[in-house]
Order: structure tokens, then C-alpha cells, then sequence
């Protein structure tokens, strides 16, 4: 018997490495990278990030897809999207570089550091005013596995931190808050946002001038700061540079955008308070990804059920 | 009968918050500010930040003395010093505030902040190779209150930690090294090196060129960090500068100098990959802690023994 090909179709992504890990990890495994496709009929998997369209057509035996990163916003939404199991990444790797990132964007913030390096830039030796973190209500909207991962330590530095989700949700330490009737007091309470919500037609721009002007204006850091990390759709990038002009934002912290890699006539660059990294919160490492994936395919095939599966009808 | 008088000798410090918060807390105990003594004989307790010496000497029936921040090596160094205890501020306040500063500058360095943000004023998308906090190895050198606090945080981010004491301790998650026998072992394996240690006769310039020389070379961030934020004469500021320039170290984060404040001159303001910030990595609130010593001190007047003593033997 001869067994399902894997197809790997990463959009924007370097597809060698991840061609390569298959192959030291799976010898017997044939691989292809898109649109190098010799025997489509006998492709039974596919590995994707952002995958064109065509590719779903090209391979008629399709069995399960794999998205390698954690947002499946560009595989969901494709017209006539074969009707098999699509898993996502749930890489305690990627995981951990997201919490890594949101808490530093966090205590960057809480801590003024931006403003340190500009003091620090004159050689002016100068205290800032500081809350401690026991006054400072942060507000996580998202709490799947990255937003409930990033909840824990900022619970256990001492912010006050509430959560927002689509259905509610019960995490240690985090004062619960869903759905669309939720909304409006979470953000009052809110004096720093993490958005690491998924894309969907619903949360498409959520992020606008509108959601800035309904977060905290009292709190002790002076005025709201959103930090992004989720995706580039879910925020209106005009707004956001008109809530920084304007004081209805204090900050912002931003690593995806509508349209990567970032254009550099783009005003976000320049705006005080305000730091943009490029796409680098968290990552799929090939090495480490592609084991776990591997081994979902082993056990798909001996029988048993995928895990950390999309939900087609959430289209997340 | 009349309480004995509480005498504030807050060096640098403006001691007025202190006294209003002492008359507020306390409204039936004397309260004078050093050098204001009407009455020296009876100043029972004295509250101190770096006191003039002569501040001791001035009070005869001095009963007990209450440290305003965590370090007591200018109290303890004292020719002549009182032979009465000696209790030091700990406070989750200020615990939480250093633990705070220590996460937030590990990630800087470990993320690559600073040099993102070079690349945001280029308005440059480029991504820089990050390492997994599982290929970082933070050490800890001094592992009392505010040492082991920070290191717990930084355990759950996944970076592999060590700590340094000058005796052996033991923390969940920690590899303990300890002693002179074991500080060439710890270097060795540290990548990024946080220093919270007490300013004793031992540690005084423990930061120094040789030191930084023992780190480790092969680390995941292409060359050490130091970041201290224990006292300002734990480190030779020249050997700083020279490491920085010489590439013996990568970056540092500091918080406090061998002079305060910096002087504009120093080339430390301008050294890359360092930053720093003027002594703010913790301080003591007077409303937050004025609240514990006063506790204190009514224990001590039952006949129960202080909390939090200074070990003079030692002299941290």
C-alpha cells in the first residue's frame, strides 16, 4: 500500500523547511510543494498557510488539512472548500512566543519604558509618575488557547485582568465577560486591550475609532493603549492613527496589519507611544510543528479522531 | 504614658509623605523629621533611608530601626550602629513592582525590542531571528524576597533559570548554584544575568570585566545581558562601558548607578543595547509600607518579636 502524499501550500511562508522536516521526520512519505504537483489524485493531506484557492481544487482526495499557523481566516472563507477535517497548530512553541510578546508589550506600557528611552536619549534623569499593577485593568478580548495562555502570567504580575469572548469562559483570576451584550462593559472597564481574537466576518474590524472611545478614559496610565497581535483584519489602521492623534488612544502596540509587510509610507511607523514589530509575536517553527502534525496523520489514519479541529460553522 | 516618637531620616527622599502618613495611620505618636528633634530622648524608633550617621548618635534610647526600602547597606555600615533590631521593608508592593521591571527588561533583551524599534524609526519590516525562552538561560544572582519572586514568572515564560545565593536555596523551577565554589558554574550557563543582590562587603563590584567575561559565549542571544537592579556598587560602570564596546557583552538593563543621578556625561546613556532607567525599578510608597512598620512597631510594644529582621552578622 502506498500512502496519502502531503501537499504543502504556505502562501507567503518558505515551504523548503517545511518540506524538509516531513522528510526527515516521515522518509517514506511523499511530499510536494504547491504548485509542484505530480500526482494530485494521490495528495491526501494538505499543509497550508494562507493557500491560494486553486489548491484546494487541484488535489481530489483531499483527507485533512493542516494549518500551520493559528489563524485559519484564509482557508475557512475559500468558496467550495472541500468538506474534510481542517486542524489547527496548537504549539505550546508558538504558544509561549505570543505570551512572551504580550507581556512585554504590557509591562512596555505600564512600565512608560518608550518614554525611559526617550529620557534616556537626552540623558535626562527624570521619574516618571507609576501605578502599581494592582491599579491597572487589563482587558483580554479572545480566550482561546493564546489569550487564556497570555491571562496567566499578567494575573500572576498583578494586573487586574478581565476577559471577552463570543461564548462565556471561566479562567483563574480573570473576571469573565461575552458576547456582544458584553461588550461595552468590558471595554469600560479596559485601561489596556490584547486582542488576540480569530478573524471572522464578525470580529472583521472590530478594532475601530467606535471600540477606542468606549475603553477606560479614568484609568491610572492616562488614557487607553490596544495591542494587537491577533490579526491585521480585525483592525481599521486610520483609526488607529486618528485615536493616537487625538488622545482617544494613549498607545498601541501592533504586530499584524491589514496589509504586510507594512507599507512604509504607512503613518503607524511614526506615531508616539506607539510600536510596531513585523509579524514576529509568534511563529510556526517548522521543526517543532511539523511532528505534531505528523503524528495527527498517523492517528488519522489508524482510526481515531483529529485534534484541536476548526469549527467550520464558527469559521474558527 | 507617653509612646515613644518616631524620628524620619529619609536622605534623598522627601520625608513629608512619610510623616503625613504616620500622623494619618497614627494620630496619637509623636512624629519628627530628621534633623528636627525637640525631644531626642524620647525617639524610640527611627524610620531610615540612607540617615546621616550622625542621626544614630543623635537619639540615645533608640529601641528599633525600620529600613524605607529593601537595601540596608547604609545603615548597617554605620561606625557605631545601635545594638537594636533592625527590620527591613518587605513588601508585595515593592516585590511586585521590582518583579515587574526584571520580566519586563529579560523579554526586551530576549524579544529584541530595541532593535525593532531601530527598525520602526527605518521604517523597516525585517524580521530578526528569536530564540524559544526554552534556548534562554536566565541566572539569578541573589535569591532573597525580590530575587525569587522575579524568578517565578520567568519560569512560567519558559526560560530556563538559575539563581546564585550565598547559601544554598531552593525554588520550584530554579537550578540552584551557590557559594564561591559555585558562582564560575552559574556564570557559565547564564545567558541573560539579573542581579538583585544585597551591597555587602562581598558583592561590592561584583559586576566587573572578569565577571562578565565567565558568561556564557555560545547562548541563544548571541552574547550575554546584565541587568542589574540590586544597588548601583555592585557594578564598575567603566567595565560596563568597556564589555558593551568590546562585544564581551551583548546588552544591559540598568536601574541603579554607582553615583545617582547618572551623571549626563557618562557613556552609558549612549551605549547600544543598554538601557536605563533612574532608579525606578521599585520603590517604597510611603502609604503602602508606613501602615507595615506601624504594625510593627505596636508588635514590638506587646512584647513580640519584629518581623523582617536584618541579619547584622551578615549585614543584609
Amino acid at each position: 500500500m502506498t500512502s496519502d502524499a502531503i501537499l504543502i501550500a504556505s502562501g507567503p511562508w518558505d515551504p523548503v523547511p517545511w518540506a524538509a522536516a516531513v522528510r526527515a521526520l516521515a522518509p517514506g512519505r511523499a511530499v510536494h510543494i504547491w504548485p509542484d504537483l505530480p500526482d494530485p489524485e494521490r495528495v491526501g493531506y494538505l499543509m497550508a498557510w494562507q493557500p491560494p484557492p486553486e489548491a484546494f481544487r487541484a488535489v481530489p482526495n483531499l483527507k485533512a488539512i493542516f494549518s500551520l499557523g493559528a489563524g485559519v481566516e484564509r482557508i475557512v472563507f475559500v468558496d467550495d472548500l472541500p468538506d474534510v477535517p481542517i486542524a489547527r497548530i496548537v504549539s505550546d512553541d508558538l504558544t509561549q512566543r505570543m505570551t512572551e510578546w504580550v507581556v512585554l508589550q504590557v509591562l512596555l506600557h505600564h512600565r512608560r519604558q518608550l518614554a525611559y528611552l526617550d529620557l534616556q536619549r537626552a540623558r535626562r534623569w527624570e521619574e516618571l509618575r507609576q501605578p502599581a499593577a494592582s491599579e491597572v485593568r487589563v482587558g483580554m478580548m479572545g480566550l482561546g488557547v493564546l489569550g487564556a495562555d497570555a491571562a496567566e502570567p499578567l494575573v500572576r504580575l498583578g494586573f487586574q485582568v478581565a476577559g471577552w469572548s463570543r461564548s462565556p469562559k471561566t479562567l483563574p483570576g480573570v473576571e469573565g465577560y461575552s458576547g456582544a451584550d458584553g461588550l461595552d462593559a468590558f471595554l469600560a472597564r479596559t485601561d489596556i486591550l490584547v486582542c488576540l481574537l480569530p478573524l471572522t466576518h464578525e470580529t472583521r474590524h472590530i478594532l475601530l475609532m467606535d471600540l477606542f472611545g468606549k475603553l477606560a478614559r479614568d484609568g491610572a496610565l492616562g488614557g487607553p493603549v490596544v495591542i494587537n497581535a491577533g490579526r491585521g483584519g480585525l483592525q481599521v489602521e486610520a483609526d488607529i492613527a486618528a485615536a493616537i492623534g487625538q488622545g482617544v488612544l494613549k498607545g498601541a502596540s501592533l504586530d499584524v496589519f491589514e496589509t504586510e509587510p507594512l507599507d512604509p509610507a504607512s503613518p503607524l511607523w511614526g506615531l508616539d507611544n506607539v510600536v510596531i514589530t513585523p509579524h514576529v509575536a509568534a511563529f510556526s517553527d517548522p521543526k517543532a510543528l511539523t511532528g505534531q502534525i505528523l503524528d495527527q496523520i498517523a492517528a488519522f489514519e489508524a482510526g481515531k479522531p483529529l485534534k484541536n479541529l476548526v469549527d467550520r460553522a464558527a469559521r474558527y
